[in-house]
């Protein structure tokens, strides 16, 4: 299987690796991971988080520790203790659900590897459209509210809400980003502002409790927030926080973006 | 001087004690107060905090510890070390300077320990009609929202906004009271829910970011919440996270209510 490598996934010389994003910013730990058992460990300890995140390490040790597994009973047992690791991540359902899609085939293992390297390749292609996209919607000056963590830590590419302001910054846009604490976990805390401190783009921690201040005294001109899934109707579903910042949002009239690829 | 007794502050036999509010709800600890430094310390490490509080500890550590000094100058620069503290605690301004009008009297000392006295014993009635009028808005069945903390700790008495809801309690009235953690200092986390659970008030702990979930999903029927100051028209001043709860609540349509004496 071919080499691979994300901020927070590392497949290198058949080995895979999950930088451990509860010990971020002070620890930076990757992770090998041992057999399937463990990578539901690691997703249960929230070690890699993030939806895309989650979906590509499941898929990408699905495809490893069944290699050279014949019984198909046994391999679809793996798949299932992957794919109920953790309940809220669709993207996880979605990549096993692509793979056990193959389990009959007589080469199945090669179909697995084609299909997890897939999830993490198209992932980065969505990720580098969603940011384009999303870019041409911030301008010089803005100052953009984000909440939580949506960057490269938790897809194969550059992120999804993240991903549009690392765009932005990269075309030469001067923003101001300001990030909210994010509790009870704090991914806004430790993983957003460290993403954005390596990107060396200009941001404040708030605590959730002060962004309706920073809406009112003109502070955010934008709103970019990552979404768990999004229904036809524009409904989505995201982190606690985020229907909250979006009442705040509508009573200050400020533009509220989710950004998700499903 | 007489001896009084609050859950935050006691003088007894002429000494001065303050519960450090940063060692709460794990250590309960009563600082002896050594002198006007040590007590300028001690509020400004919030070791006692809340507007009330503060300027009655202030109060009282201005009488005890010029008790036979005869140099107005030197009681008057005691004074005003202890009046700039804490600027935002507008109770310690108001205290001190009642004080400080008898300064050139000839026995100002005693009146300086009346006037400490009269601060706390005021407060206790203060609170205690707050409570009665406050308690009137709340219906058996209430959820209530609470941020940060306005109980007996920052007064000499039973409280502000908590002493409401203590006071629904008393008069048998279910209710259900959530407490906002309040960051960044966590004064709803640690210090309200302690008091609350002191008073086998049932009650969760949220995120800050959870409040507008709660409200939307029919758990808040009413929020009382503390004031730092109010002004004529009915503008307020208090802790981060309070402009957001008042918009939050306009948009559920849920009564907000600041309570404060001053």
């Amino acid at each position: 299987m071919k080499d691979l490598s994300s901020l927070g996934i590392r497949f290198t010389d058949g080995e895979l690796y999950i930088l451990d994003q509860q010990l971020l910013p002070h620890t930076e730990d990757l992770i090998l991971v041992k057999d399937v058992d463990h990578m539901v460990e690691i997703i249960q300890m929230l070690k890699v988080r993030g939806a895309p995140a989650i979906g590509i390490s499941a898929g990408l040790a699905l495809a490893k520790f069944s290699t050279g597994i014949d019984d198909r009973e046994k391999v679809r047992s793996m798949a299932l203790k992957l794919r109920e690791s953790r309940p809220t991540a669709v993207n996880l359902m979605m990549v096993i659900d692509r793979m056990l899609v193959h389990l009959e085939k007589e080469n199945f293992h090669q179909y697995f590897e084609e299909e997890a390297v897939n999830a993490f390749e198209e992932d980065v292609e969505l990720c580098d459209k969603m940011a384009e996209y999303g870019a041409e919607l911030v301008q010089d000056g803005d100052g953009i509210l984000t909440h939580c963590n949506t960057g490269r830590l938790v897809t194969a590419g550059v992120g999804t809400a993240l991903g549009v302001i690392f765009k932005a910054h990269e075309q030469g846009k001067k923003i101001h980003v300001y990030v909210d604490e994010t509790r009870p976990l704090l991914q806004g805390g430790r993983l957003t502002a460290w993403e954005l401190e390596q990107g060396g783009i200009p941001y404040s921690i708030i605590t959730d409790n002060m962004a309706a201040h920073m809406m009112k005294t003109g502070k955010i001109q934008k709103i970019f927030i990552g979404s768990d899934r999004v229904a036809v109707n524009g409904d989505f579903a995201n982190k606690i926080g985020t229907y909250s910042l979006s009442v705040l949002a509508k009573y200050h009239d400020i533009p509220f973006y989710p950004v998700a690829n499903l």
